[in-house]
């Protein structure tokens, strides 16, 4: 491996660590972070591991006011062999350059952010949980810290990496949730900002998610923003449906996320010879294939959950329940084949696994 | 006024103050800000001006990841007789918890956030420039700081108030401006946040403004996000034109802001007996009423600018001149009279202005 030069200032304090067998989702932090910053005229520089601590930001930073920010998620597991397994980083690496671009972030050097991504983890490998479905997740993201209350692209900015063990996201393990078609809020559209991954899409997805928790549903399913008729996500998670033996999802049309959980499952499903189409799929033709009996499964792919199938739709006042509201055959075998792979138990045929080396 | 409690620690090392004929926008900061924190079960609490000073947030504050936060901008003058004026201020509270309702973030009580504005503009008073075109730009912000990854609103916020002296916008004067006709990328649709102050509206712009600036453009023309058909704002403004001896402006459909300037604008001309109407229009139309000779005036709207008349517009390799690339009669008027209120020069029969006690 090409070696990059990175400051390391390690903590003289360090935490108590959690019970890894009763963690959540990130509320804890591990003992270091990463640092680098980006200074028009010099690019990025001062790559730096230091103790976890926090940001001090002008309070006319440009992040605070107009939001130019992104970020990427990822996991890394503990196997049986104790060795620390990351899933398709490469990739998130690509998309985070991509989300860069939308946002006019200067781009990173895609191997050096992960080398730094890797040595960060090393530095705090004890923190990487061992315990069935957890695992240490990554947050690496970029933000604008130019002191300036201009509408323009920062001149400064920070690529920060820190790092949290988690617990399984759903408590109860994979689980059928409830979901709320949303019929008037809209995450994304064409020709905005709904394939980076920045903060205004979050932002914008809070006020259905709320009123959908507080009728008792987990997430909501959102429809496209031209015509409120194609569906596009899942809460923040792609979306799967099993139609009458045929795997269908919304094909990537500028305002879905890229997941790599997707692409990881439609990979595996063309390498098991399961029929799987990307297209464009209406929330009627949803209900109507459900009415004539045809939709066997439905469920989200990301990197929290990896598959989170869904039991119940609720839209325009109807409810469909999907495969009795029980995991389908298709989502636990999808569900058990990329933890699987992710986490060292199963054989990785696609090569996806990133070994991080400790020593 | 009814008294509130502000903790007031004032700062024992006051900057020195630039040249006020000389300022640009948003780069210099005053000696002091306001805080305010909340915390969920708490409310709002710990009300305070302090020294300005950068603030410190843990590395996954739910700000930096999912841009949980609302803003304002509104403008004080400096009148010939030292009074500190504000140009309806109320108005900028109001839609500070509009914005906030969309953002599930905690309402704030609009009188008191004006109080604290003002008793903040009273600790910086000899802030106020006084220089013609000049003002002291106010910056209020909410952002989300809890620290956690979850994608959920947060259980805590900061409510902030920066001051900055400014000089004019456009710093040639009020001139005519060119401007791009954003075919592909938007900034925001219905079902979304665009008719909220919220910093991923600003961070979905940054890109169309970078690439129409490259092309010698200074601003781009938003179309709606449904149809890229009617349109929407120009730049941070709100848009008007005046088409055979017509205003119109874009009606409020829940993706555009709904601006201070634009409101004042469209009550001036009704007191002017101008016939004025807010309705859907399209770039079709507009370009049409052109080759009719029939578009007579076209400018934007907002704070920082006040009237921004457009010169040029290109749409799908055509270019279209306004009046010649003149400065209009009508937006002069406008902004003669709305400057002429702001600044305390001329009558308000509105009562729009809201004097800063200083004493
Ligand atoms: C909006 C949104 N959609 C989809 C996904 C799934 O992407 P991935 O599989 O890369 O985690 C995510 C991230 O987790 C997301 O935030
Ligand atoms: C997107 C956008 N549209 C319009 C405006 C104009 O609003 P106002 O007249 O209240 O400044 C602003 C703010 O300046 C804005 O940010």
């Amino acid at each position: 491996m090409k070696e990059y030069q990175i400051d390391v200032q390690l903590s003289s304090n360090l935490k108590e660590k959690p019970a890894f067998d009763q963690l959540s989702f990130g509320t804890v932090f591990t003992d270091h972070m990463f640092i680098m910053d980006y200074t028009e005229g010099m690019g990025w520089h001062d790559a730096r591991i230091v103790p976890y601590q926090p940001i001090s930001l002008d309070p006319s930073a440009i992040i605070f006011h107009y939001g130019q920010t992104v970020f990427e998620g990822l996991k890394a597991y503990n196997t049986k062999d104790n060795e620390i397994l990351l899933f398709r980083p490469d990739e998130n690496m690509k998309r985070l350059n991509r989300s860069n671009k939308r946002l006019v972030i200067p781009e990173i050097d895609e191997d050096f952010a992960l080398y730094a991504l890797k040595k960060l983890i090393a530095v705090d490998k004890d923190w990487v949980p061992s315990v069935e479905g957890t695992s240490l997740y990554v947050r690496p993201f970029i933000f604008a810290t130019e002191p300036y209350l201009g509408v323009r692209p920062s001149a400064q900015y920070s690529f920060v990496i820190i790092l949290s063990p988690v617990g399984a996201y759903y408590k109860e393990g994979i689980n059928p949730v409830k979901i709320a078609v949303e019929g008037d809020f809209v995450r994304a559209v064409k020709g905005g900002t709904g394939n980076a991954k920045t903060a205004g899409n979050y932002a914008a997805s809070l006020k259905a998610q709320h009123d959908a928790e507080k009728q008792g549903y987990s997430q909501v399913l959102w429809l496209d923003g031209r015509e409120n008729k194609y569906i596009e996500e899942v809460g923040s998670m792609n979306v799967f449906f099993k139609i009458d033996g045929e795997v269908v999802t919304p094909e990537l049309n500028g305002s879905i996320l890229e997941g790599i959980t997707r692409k990881s499952v439609i990979e595996l499903l063309q390498y098991w010879n399961i029929p799987v189409v990307e297209r464009k799929i209406s929330i009627e033709e949803l209900f109507a294939a459900h009415h004539e009996g045809k939709l066997e499964e439905a469920f989200g792919t990301g990197t929290a959950a990896v598959i989170s199938p869904i039991g119940e739709l609720s839209w325009n006042g109807e409810k469909i329940t999907v495969n009795n509201l029980e995991t389908g055959p298709l989502a636990k075998k999808i569900y058990d084949s990329l933890t699987g792979i992710q986490t060292g138990v199963a054989e990785d045929p696609f090569g996806w696994r990133v070994v991080v080396e400790t020593e």
